[in-house]
């Protein structure tokens, strides 16, 4: 079908056919990317995507730990909103490991079931990460079909204690991880990425044969500890496995936009490359990426824990070369993707997103905060190139001792603090222009610092003012709900017997 | 006039004129570049000259400080030959302050004196800090011109204890800092880069209408401490003051580009762009720039001290959009620059800088290791992805008591030592491409650690055994040499009387 949309200066109205919109998400860091200045320099798909396309410069995740930002960009909402928390700690970051009862809510609308009334088939492959349990299933969401699996790809297990995660082909169990789906730990070969990026082309394929618009979520995670690449891109890297695993996501990226050129669709297809969180620096450096100048990494509220390597790419459309410096989120593809479509955002409730159309099309620069939250607690906010932070935790003094560092060789006084500092009423103030590793507070008597402050605070106020929480879907564990027996399971001689159901709080050490 | 020269593949000669050179020299972080993942991207006409040239990603300088960097480039030496180092302490950075008693030698043949052979005319604008005793004048070492200063621009003096700083223009001194050349500490106002700016159009416009080839230096120091810029670029820029003298320094070097085109000659000039020593860590975050994701700064012999952003540019010669990972060094722009000349390195003396030209015209790659000196001691080698350190050292207890500290932020157990740690029997060795920021020593005990070190102590075996230090220049201090009665003072009326002679050692602390 044809629509009628506005997104020219104003009275002029620019036809075009329904609009396809692809989404990349991984576990990558801002500074992993050459065109981020990663030194190694060995992304040149993605940098090739940056040139024709726009770079976001500050971009942000909705939270430092994937599960939550995952379901944030597929909602539009932060997660204390949409339930992707937990209250069983202040400050707690929680996932969905294998034993966790929660999931994602059937009161939220997620994209693709909104993509729906357009007409657009949905697809996921890769990791879901919002809940393995039967309702909680990627096909009662919205999506149509799905290559890939609900959990992390931890492991091997020993099917006694725990199952190996599943990989899903549509409704039922394909198979599993380190069964039928093989990683190997030793050499760290595993040809995923190639499944996955077959699956996105075969989807790409059939929707452009038929004539339809469709949402791609290719939300791999070779970049996700342990690492993998496929035997062709083992030891390519001078960054080594890690390294591999870009190479590898960086070439497929590439055949997929190529693909899109070569069908004739890329004018028709809105593609926007990004990550759930900043690169997992307890996991370097053989398993763990990098983020640039920024301060921590991954479970963390500084910038190198959700600051995201960004990219739009929309030939035809996108002005090549741009950069934008608007202050953008994961939730925003969402809006975009909706307003791509020519949908309206849901009314009935608060949507964090926001259409960047206007910034993409028009470089318009659309002022709004972006707050950073850890698990059930606003920690800092950021507007314009002020960011103020009202607690600060790196992770307890216990963990660390054991060796567990968010923010390896970085060490800044009174921010990077291993006990929960509230700093409520005095926030600590950071200029990120001149100051982007968050290593110089501002200083409390200045005007700058003053005048900041209180701009900030009004928003925080504002916020919190009309903030309604979600039901916390991560508070509860229990081994009972784990892999067991995923639908499926049957035919492929695959089932386990579930332990007795034995609920639990989930323990959130960081 | 034309010369034949050999610069392409074999048997394929390429005739071609005469070509010209010039060398941005600046101090300025490898992280300070859009190109190199400066997060503001405030760089656009050094990012395109890297889009129309070639990126040196593995670029470093011949020490982390300024006046011995300086000395490496214009000598093609290591500053343990040429004598830019002091013997008055271990491992010490020293310079050329006003009361430096030497300079450079007679002796070292300058980059300038040898392209005078082949008809260059040679100019330097800025900061030449070489010495600034009459036998150490770059007209006196085989420039034609200059306009700018000996040392620094420190100030403002009082012209009893310490006079200001002298502006020369040719042999003469025009003013000086402070005096007639202005700078506003407290605004940061100041429109030298303006007049260097102007001086280099000239030089290019009247080289060119005299068919004349030409090597010009522009050493401009805007982004040294005392920060500043011109009025019209002041609170331009996301990063503040510092930000704002980039933007200058990149709007220059556009314009200087630009004119170069304009002119018609740009296929017969080759432009480098560097800097001589990494960001001021010690100035930050209002003074100082940004080493991107490499640990601590200036002064040390980690990456962020010597590993520089590094950009070649020759339209017509050098493929645009190009990449290199060719190990380079300041010294190869001495070289290279006489390789452009149809000239020969002097062969009485150790040369450390190669050609690069098989790099940039024909994608070679040299094996070449890089040498880290502070001082008089080999702290660390680069071969290949691998450094070695044979001794860390960030600086002492005692300065950094004092809040002196070149690794802001940034703390790596057993690497940024505040005491001088030897490691010459078990070095420190790190692998540049997994752990940029020499964060993670590898294993004693593995393989691939004695391997690399093995390999890497033959080099360091064989330069030990060649290396014939020069006369160390940097020893002896003694007020009465200092800016007192510059030749010129005496048409000016700005002549001062120098105290008497009283000559010590300089005392070097870090």
């Amino acid at each position: 079908g044809a629509v009628k949309v506005l997104c020219g200066p104003k009275n002029v109205v620019v036809e075009r056919t329904l609009t396809s919109s692809g989404v990349f998400l991984l576990q990558m860091g801002w500074g992993d990317l050459g065109a981020f200045g990663e030194p190694s320099k060995e992304t040149p798909n993605l940098d090739q995507m940056a040139a024709e396309g726009m770079l976001f410069l500050d971009f942000y995740t909705a939270s430092p730990l994937c599960s939550p930002s995952r379901a944030a960009l597929l909602t539009g909402r932060l997660p204390v909103r949409n339930g992707f928390y937990t209250t069983n700690g202040h400050a707690r970051n929680a996932y969905t490991p294998q034993d966790i009862v929660g999931g994602i809510p059937d009161s939220e609308l997620l994209l693709p079931e909104l993509l729906k009334k357009a007409g657009y088939t949905n697809k996921i492959i890769g990791k879901w990460h919002l809940g393995h349990r039967p309702q909680f299933h990627p096909l009662r969401h919205g999506f149509d079909e799905w290559f890939g699996s609900p959990n992390c790809h931890f492991g091997p297990y020993n099917s006694t204690e725990r199952p190996n995660i599943p990989v899903y082909r549509d409704w039922d169990m394909a198979g599993r991880y380190y069964e039928d789906f093989k990683i190997d730990l030793k050499t760290g070969e595993a040809n995923l990425t190639q499944l996955y990026l077959q699956e996105a082309l075969d989807f790409i394929s059939k929707q452009q044969a038929s004539q339809q618009p469709f949402f791609l979520y290719w939300a791999i995670d070779a970049t996700h500890a342990p690492v993998y690449a496929s035997k062709q891109f083992l030891g390519t890297s001078q960054r080594g496995l890690y390294g591999d695993a870009v190479r590898e996501i960086d070439d497929s990226v590439g055949k997929i936009l190529k693909h899109l050129q070569q069908l004739g669709i890329s004018e028709n297809t809105f593609v926007f490359f990004t990550s759930d969180n900043g690169a997992a620096l307890i996991s370097a450096p053989k398993q763990g990426g990098s983020n640039g100048p920024f301060l921590c990494g991954k479970q963390t509220t500084f910038e190198g824990g959700m600051r995201e390597p960004a990219i739009a790419w929309w030939p035809g459309h996108i002005p090549a070369g741009g950069v934008s410096h608007q202050l953008g989120s994961v939730m925003d593809l969402f809006s975009t993707s909706l307003s791509l479509a020519g949908l309206q955002p849901p009314s009935d409730r608060q949507i964090d997103g926001i259409d960047l159309l206007p910034v993409i099309l028009q470089g318009q620069l659309i002022d709004r905060p972006i707050f950073y939250y850890r698990g059930n607690e606003l920690m800092a906010v950021r507007a314009g190139l002020y960011k103020a932070h009202y607690w600060t935790w790196s992770n307890s003094w216990e963990e660390h001792g054991k060796g567990i560092d968010f923010c390896p060789g970085q060490s800044v006084a009174g921010v990077t603090t291993h006990t929960q500092e509230e700093h409520t009423y005095l926030p600590l103030l950071f200029h990120l222009g001149r100051d982007p590793g968050e290593k110089y507070p501002l200083s409390f008597a200045s005007e700058e610092y003053q005048q900041a402050v209180e701009h900030i605070s009004g928003l925080v106020q504002q916020h919190k003012a009309t903030l309604v929480p979600g039901q916390p879907q991560l508070n509860v564990c229990d081994q009972a709900v784990m892999n067991w027996a995923p639908p499926g399971c049957e035919k492929l001689g695959k089932c386990l017997k579930a332990p007795e159901s034995d609920p639990k709080k989930c323990s959130w050490p960081h």
